[in-house]
């Protein structure tokens, strides 16, 4: 066992993922103190080699570097509150799920209070902490986060700091996850769709990941145009009336196949707004104007 | 030039696609014959060595393999059924844009007349004809494309013979531009909701495409379950109940940051319908029950 070299870390919340978390500090050699509202959580990690502490205030006072994982915000604030005070000059490095709101009024509260707060979000499950590909995300003081990034980044190769604004953690997150429905659900209508051909799911995997890449290309163009924000849309590839017409076969075939039609249909409708605001012969990063633009 | 040695091959249509397939085919030494109703447009396939047809009729004579690229199906019977009587014994390649059901229409005719139809699926644009990456699909009697896949092939390094199944072609390529659209819309919703915090979407891009591929292992996971069709969906990942929590997230980050809601709404209310039908504890592949259910 290593130990005394490395820096001493607390992890307040042993759920599936705290645990995961504790687990990943102590392997690495870490002083690790946990502490979880029911006790026995903490039986696994223990074992490994982590100090159980009786309070949260005994949790505090172990290490300079608290990583909290908890239920939702309420819960975060329902252990810390009463231990503010203890909570000055060390850093907060938040794990629990939150909005980016909240993640706002937490760094105005550690300001107040006197600590560095840091908005996390992880990408991955409690089974992949750790991993080279796992991504854990912070937002908060460069700092702070640069203080303890040799320890954070034992949580996943891609740990990254995303900025000093603590909304962006949370932003992203729901961002990527977004994009994640956004493809697997056309994956799943694709399927659907094929299913009525006899083409198995494992059949239409390979020309769909072999296409996503292509799509990849595409946004890459697309985000180079939005950011523009000139209001040009060069039709590179093509314009939003061959996006429309296509998007009609795809909402003619799922109707005259028999399966579920209504992504399509909504697709549709988001294409035929944008065409019809003008965006006709423009390309289709022209519906990031819809997409910006508020609507329930 | 060469010439002697190659194929003759016919194109029939010639917009920006169709001038596109022609030229790919001159350039390869293939004796090129082509056709248009407007005979200007031919212009610059003829100076590059294509010859010009004065009908249909002496079109469909000058080679066996037959390419036909028009505006529509309409279009594509407007042409050839005056001439159906020369069409017997020769392949008709067609990659006009159309649905499956008249895909196998077009294939009852061809059984009927007595010609070899494979019906095919363009997945690029007309710059990027004859290009390695670009692909083009092809259903229909496996025969009849083997027999031209040496020149099928030099429109793109993608080419694919999906299957015996003329329906193929159309549903593959609907199936892959909806994933298209899904991805891209959900980057354009997380480029959205980012740019509320001053995030351009070209620092979203590199994360987003990482993801991607992330994305990508749970879409072959996923593929695998859907074709056990065993009604398992084992959550190894997350479960549903998480999913539908963490899209209540990204809708109400949506609302409250001022951007569209809309896509969000509609992915909660698709995931809510899938909890709700007991799939709370299976993994996102249980969404596929969803899909594959008919509704307009």
């Amino acid at each position: 066992m290593a130990g005394t070299d490395r820096t001493p870390v607390t992890v307040i919340g042993l759920g599936l993922m705290g645990q995961a978390l504790a687990s990943a500090f102590v392997a690495a050699g870490h002083p690790t103190t946990v502490w979880n509202r029911s006790a026995d959580k903490a039986a696994a990690v223990v074992e490994q080699g982590a100090v159980l502490a009786d309070t949260p205030a005994e949790a505090v006072a172990a290490s300079e570097l608290l990583v909290v994982c908890l239920l939702d915000n309420d819960a975060v604030h329902a252990v810390l509150d009463p231990v503010a005070g203890s909570l000055a000059g060390r850093v907060v490095a938040n794990l629990t799920s939150g909005s980016s709101d909240q993640a706002r009024e937490n760094a105005a509260w550690a300001e107040e209070v006197g600590f560095s707060y840091l908005d996390a979000a992880i990408m991955t499950v409690p089974a992949a902490v750790g991993a080279p590909e796992s991504v854990v995300f912070y937002s908060g003081p460069r700092e702070a986060y640069d203080r303890h990034g040799d320890t954070l980044r034992l949580l996943g190769g891609g740990t990254t700091h995303l900025g000093e604004d603590h909304a962006l953690s949370a932003l992203y997150d729901v961002s990527l996850l977004g994009v994640m429905w956004g493809t697997l659900n056309s994956f799943l209508q694709g399927a659907a769709l094929l299913s009525t051909a006899e083409v198995k799911a494992a059949d239409f995997l390979p020309l769909a990941l072999r296409w996503i890449d292509t799509v990849k290309l595409f946004a890459t163009d697309y985000a180079a145009q939005i950011d523009r924000k000139d209001g040009a849309f060069p039709a590179n590839d093509a314009t939003m009336e061959v996006h429309l017409g296509a998007v009609q076969h795809l909402l003619h075939e799922s109707e005259a196949q028999g399966v579920n039609a209504e992504l399509p249909r909504f697709v549709h409708g988001l294409m035929e707004r944008t065409v019809a605001e003008g965006f006709g012969q423009n390309s289709y990063a022209s519906m990031s104007e819809l997409f910006r633009t508020p609507r329930k």
